[in-house]
């Protein structure tokens, strides 16, 4: 996609991320861009090995290991395995745009954690659902029952969340699952993020078919590993989650190619050996090189001081927002703005920046330079 | 996705899909299952060579060139190329799925062809737009300002047809895009089969853009190359649509995955160098088993005798029509009811079925000889 150029301010997320695609430095969208381990090599000097598999095998089986591979690798044992209870997807926004579908005839009002990444917004919005903003902080410690309002059909959490990488603990999702329940609430959580979190891979479902509440989990292979976007997400619902989950994904799609099952198998079998501790220390290494470039200038800080995912929030001066873009953006350097993530208050927003550190390290050192000279400067 | 039984008669088109598969004998979904041709096999010999181009080359460039390469095999040479016209999906339903989204603000009633794929009436009916029925007959020589009705904001037409292969003819397209541009309705055309039949390669950019409509065009390459259903859907549109396309596709995704763009242009690159004629000898040669093999059998036709499209129309005896589905399964073999493509009136569809001919020919020679028993036992 070639893209005419829109401010800062009134863009989606996704359109800045598209005026990066092509830059030097591209610390905007967060897919994975770092380069491939020497275990992940030899996988993709392998691919017509594997596509020779992949044709060569019956799909159901393939595609049900892939997906119990995937699954146990990030700790998730306990997930249904009845007929359409994981459908594979395209990709997590696929997902998530079926998971929109499949509410908007039965759910009005969506519970929506606030902030995280525009797109779920839009897509539920663009649905016909109306929305009210969940804090990160009610999810995390507050009083549940007088914070979720009663017209609140389904409660949508992004955990980790994008961009804080605030993770839902195993004890809050206990409780908010039992207000789901004894509200007949339906919940939906987006764990896109977890493979780069262990406090994250707690078996969910184990705690979610304990309480028995009504749920849609949205996994996703994409935002790990390097495959040059080929990905899968997996929508998940409970037994009893009452909506046409299966019959919208049918409108949409068949199925998955099963050489991209194939190849997040051994993606997801070669960080169980190993591959996740390293994909874990390579991020926490870039995250390290941008706080270090950044330290000391007046007015910047790091906000979540204890994230682990692949991107991380800079706090920057108020007053140099959009003048930073422009001025980062002549150097080629493409970061996403703060505004956009707080889809219910911009401005709360305003005063930070998101930086992806799913790149290699020489790209996270060349941003975070620019970065510093452009707030000094 | 495995999948719980669904009748017949009431499941959608997909879900019979499932259903076959993991059949011995899957003629069900259009899909293409063929034998890689050798040619075709030395690009999956060099798909580690491949990961590699696409890691490496700016993803703008490889986009345009997968983009072009594409269209200008299929004989599209005038598509627009300005930025966001066209608009590469993880899917043809993707792009279908976009565009529903772009029209559901905007238009009220969609004139849709018949019959068609079921997966089109459905897509838009789940975004709340009503449809009214417009023969394939209209199409192809009717008074087309006296048949298409004056609610009709959005004309939608598959071309080549699934089930039937019918193709609008160039001069029937320009007589269609000159009432779409005197109603002021967003002409949308589906072209996913257009690979299959050169009668269909004319180029329908300069038809419309000579005339001038508003228009919307689906590119597929997911129905004609065995590649595990690694495929690329491109959503074109015109300069003056006046649909929020972009915003919309920013919703649902940044982008498809380089490597299969690279892949998609290796694949179209050997079909301009004659894998395109050795496709449709393929087919052909398919098509011609199934029709010997079925010869002579009271009450067995094929209706449209001149299609060259992947999937082959069968008429049955109406008689037979959910018993022979039942002897069918029981031998393991799975074809498409015809009643689900006549959206509008499935009565219509009751003594036809659609066998796939994208498959090996001892596929398609064991599906005819099962269905030959089943029809005359």
């Amino acid at each position: 996609m070639t893209t005419s150029t829109p401010g800062t301010t009134e863009a989606n997320l996704t359109q800045l991320e598209y005026l990066a695609l092509n830059a030097t430095v591209n610390v905007a969208d967060g897919h994975a861009r770092q380069e491939l381990t020497e275990t992940q090599k030899r996988i993709i000097d392998d691919l017509p090995t594997l596509f020779a598999k992949a044709a060569g095998e019956p799909l159901e089986e393939l595609e049900r290991s892939a997906q119990q591979t995937f699954l146990t690798t990030f700790g998730q044992h306990r997930y249904p395995t009845g007929p359409d209870r994981v459908l594979s997807c395209y990709a997590s926004s696929v997902a998530m745009e079926i998971l929109a579908r499949s509410l908007a005839g039965t759910v009005t009002t969506v519970g929506l954690i606030h902030p995280t990444f525009d797109n779920i917004p839009d897509i539920l919005r663009g649905m016909g659902l109306r929305l009210t903003p969940i804090e990160e902080s009610l999810l995390a410690g507050g009083d549940l029952d007088a914070g979720v309002p009663p017209e609140v059909g389904a409660l949508f959490i992004t955990t980790p969340n994008n961009p804080t990488g605030t993770v839902l603990a195993e004890d809050r999702l206990r409780l908010v699952a039992r207000l789901c329940r004894e509200r007949d609430i339906v919940l939906c959580l987006d764990t896109s993020f977890r493979g780069f979190d262990y406090r994250a891979q707690y078996d969910h479902y184990a705690v979610l078919e304990a309480v028995g509440c009504r749920y849609v989990v949205i996994e996703d292979s994409g935002k790990l590993w390097p495959t040059l976007d080929l990905k899968v997400g997996m929508l998940v619902s409970s037994e009893n989650v009452g909506l046409p989950v299966p019959e919208v994904y049918s409108d949409i799609l068949l199925g998955v190619s099963p050489f991209i099952l194939a190849l997040v198998e051994r993606f997801a079998r070669d960080a169980a050996d190993g591959g996740l501790d390293e994909l874990h220390e390579h991020i926490a290494g870039n995250r390290r090189v941008l706080r270090e470039t950044l330290a000391g200038i007046p007015g910047v800080s790091f906000p979540d001081e204890d994230s682990r995912v692949s991107v991380e929030r800079v706090a920057i001066p108020r007053s140099s927002g959009s003048q930073l873009f422009e001025r980062l953006q002549r150097q080629n350097v493409y970061v996403l703005p703060g505004r956009q993530f707080h889809w219910a208050d911009p401005e709360r927003g305003e005063d930070t920046i998101r930086v992806a550190l799913a790149r290699s390290r020489g790209t996270v050192a060349a941003a975070a330079a620019e970065l510093r000279s452009v707030l000094l400067g």
